[in-house]
């Protein structure tokens, strides 16, 4: 974010994207760390866990998305989701690879406002 | 967002900053609706009621950004918070104006990620 970075207790910009339709929220902030969780521990109950999450509400995020988009975001491996592994599919990568890079533009376009209003915070 | 509107029910792309220190949110969507419904209403009661707040948590989410600012952002005038009216002070102002430039130049640097997620969701 800027030359140096600053300890924890500073503050920070954080960009969260929502996708909505109508009330619904297709996507957003934590369905996109459950994915990246998948990702790292090929499990929608270990993704979950790290999360605080039960596996109901994480199982019922991904059943949000597989309707949301056109192609399923996660398929199980090795028997089945609830026992066995997941992962994401080519379209999951694509969905969390596309959301990040939103991310990231979102901080670099934001920069010279966050630089102005961070001035104006405590430190 | 694109070279035609769509209706309400079509998938949008809303972005959300947060300012963060350690655990605390400095300010965030919440807060900017606040100000802003206060620029609006020139009153803290009307602004909180307009979404669906009580005075109390509308007055507390200002306290909260009064300490976290090095100028308060919101004055009472014509008697008293409660009872009088209130509005933005220029550092009020100035916050509440960058962080919708944030906004504004998020939605615009996400646009070519967005364009292509936008194709992978249903209609």
């Amino acid at each position: 974010m800027g030359k140096y970075s600053r300890p924890a207790s500073q503050p920070e910009l954080r960009p969260r994207f929502r996708i909505t339709r109508g009330m619904k929220i297709a996507f957003g902030p934590g369905k996109a760390d459950l994915l990246e969780g998948i990702v790292k521990t090929g499990s929608i109950g270990k993704a979950a866990k790290r999360m605080g999450m039960s596996y109901m509400r994480a199982w019922s995020l991904i059943q949000e998305m597989n309707k949301c988009f056109k192609q399923p975001v996660i398929v199980s491996v090795r028997g089945g989701h609830e026992h066995g592994g997941a992962e994401l599919t080519p379209a999951g990568r694509r969905v969390l690879a596309s959301y990040r890079e939103m991310e990231k533009a979102a901080l670099i376009a934001a920069r010279t406002d966050w630089r102005a209003l961070r001035k104006m915070l405590h430190d």
